[in-house]
């Protein structure tokens, strides 16, 4: 997506550094972040310099390539599997991150040694990185038929470019309807304590110039009740194969009062954050801070 | 109410000043906000200095009587009425200060000259706050039989004594049941934006040394879900004659909420909050700000 006319992605690498948006410092300050080693890569997770789910999903995978890129040829493989410990023990909820650092994980153990490790991990992050830039861009295109041009979207939390790698999940739709030449209005919800809406959300409309509100999470209900909201769109944290949701704190509020209203409310969220290998939400680890 | 082991009303007369509990500088800073003529008590008012349906009831009423005490005897009574006008342009939702404006009005009407316009006027204005008092207390004692010790309690936004003369309504209950030696816990929304829940209604229950924690607003959905509320008590700031109810934006949602989860909602209001003049909620201006 475009930063002042640039384009960027959220997170990519550039030689042994991972480098990403320092989503800490919108939106007041843009600054690119530059980890040199898997141990900055997992504090920048865990401290939310990147926050996400698609797009810790691509850091951490980054981060284990950057393990390999660091390693001795002797016992690469002890080196990687600590980094895949540490960078997986970052974040609790959401599951992309555990999807893409055992996937470039299982590259690393087929390598024959640590060159063809460093090869092929990096590979495999890439192809991670741009798959989820190609599965966001599909919820975009299927999702933009669910807008109708003057539809009115709210949505909650932060799940747009920032939290992918590029495009969104949750406003994927919008940026796509947007682009189709569409009317269309986004109700940002404030999403406190963090404030990722107000912070990150309102930002990436402001860059592709949608119009929208900033408003207090307590007036969501108020504008639905109203008839103001047509469509939420949400991002998830992890699915379950129930179809079982987690996402931001106060998600199910929202959830609660599209239904009271009749108002449709989807849940936006490409197939790297389905955990198929847990029943219901019920047994998703959720994230306290 | 005791501030320190103090006991305090939130809002009283000294001579011809109306004094307050300064409402914007707490948590961090206890002080008294003491208005010299009726146009301070107007705007302390309306910049929120005071806030509260019944408190500010009480100090609109007090400032009619400052605005007696300040009036020259040729045509007092075209002085009082334009400071009615002013004070009950303040704040357009709350219906407490249209109530208590007028009663006291009505007394400066009768009065054959201006001395027994001071004197009526101050009478009604104490009596005023008096009933307040003797209401909320009321409020208290019926409540308290909603609650069981053990009980977990939900509040949205403050209700509490410094949001009327003393005693407060939703939170009413709560100080009663904590006196009667049950165990209570209270969940507080911070309630964005102004956050009176985190800066008012924490600091209440933490004088009246009542278990409680501050909740984003968006987490009340949550612990509901979770079984972790039994009741939910808010208060009004105007009932209308079908009992729809018009209280802090957010309401609402914690309304819907406890519905969804079974959770028995109460609102907890004096009769100088109900407006039998209008049929339903849609005809309450709401104020935005």
């Amino acid at each position: 997506m475009l930063v002042n006319g640039v384009y960027y992605r959220t997170v990519w690498m550039e030689s042994s550094n991972v480098c990403m948006i320092n989503q800490l410092k919108l939106p007041h300050f843009f600054e690119i972040y530059k980890s040199t080693n898997h141990i900055e890569t997992a504090n920048a997770i865990k401290n939310m310099i990147i926050r996400g789910a698609p797009a810790i999903g691509a850091a951490g995978a980054y981060g284990v390539a950057q393990a390999c890129f660091e390693a001795k040829k002797e016992n690469f493989l002890v080196h990687v599997k600590n980094a895949v410990k540490l960078i997986k023990s970052t974040r609790p909820t959401a599951y992309d991150l555990f999807y893409a650092v055992e996937r470039v994980f299982k590259k690393v153990e087929k390598a024959k040694d640590l060159e063809e490790a460093k090869k092929l991990s990096l590979e495999e992050a890439e192809r991670i990185a741009n798959e989820s830039v190609e599965a966001c861009k599909r919820i975009g295109e299927f999702g933009n038929r669910l807008i109708k041009s003057g539809s009115k979207i709210l949505t909650h939390c932060n799940a747009g470019w920032l939290a992918t790698v590029d495009w969104g999940t949750a406003t994927a739709p919008a940026y796509f309807a947007k682009r189709k030449g569409k009317q269309i209005f986004v109700f940002v919800d404030e999403t406190r304590p963090r404030c990722q809406g107000s912070k990150l959300t309102a930002w990436e409309l402001l860059n592709e110039k949608i119009p929208h509100a900033i408003i207090a999470d307590n007036a969501a209900g108020y504008y639905m009740r109203k008839g103001e909201v047509d469509i939420v769109i949400t991002g998830a944290d992890r699915v379950a194969r129930n179809g079982d949701v987690a996402n931001k704190i106060g998600t199910y509020e929202k959830a609660v009062l599209a239904k009271e209203n009749g108002i449709p409310f989807y849940v936006a969220a490409p197939l790297s954050t389905f955990d198929i290998k847990i029943k219901s939400g019920d047994q998703i680890p959720i994230e306290k801070r």
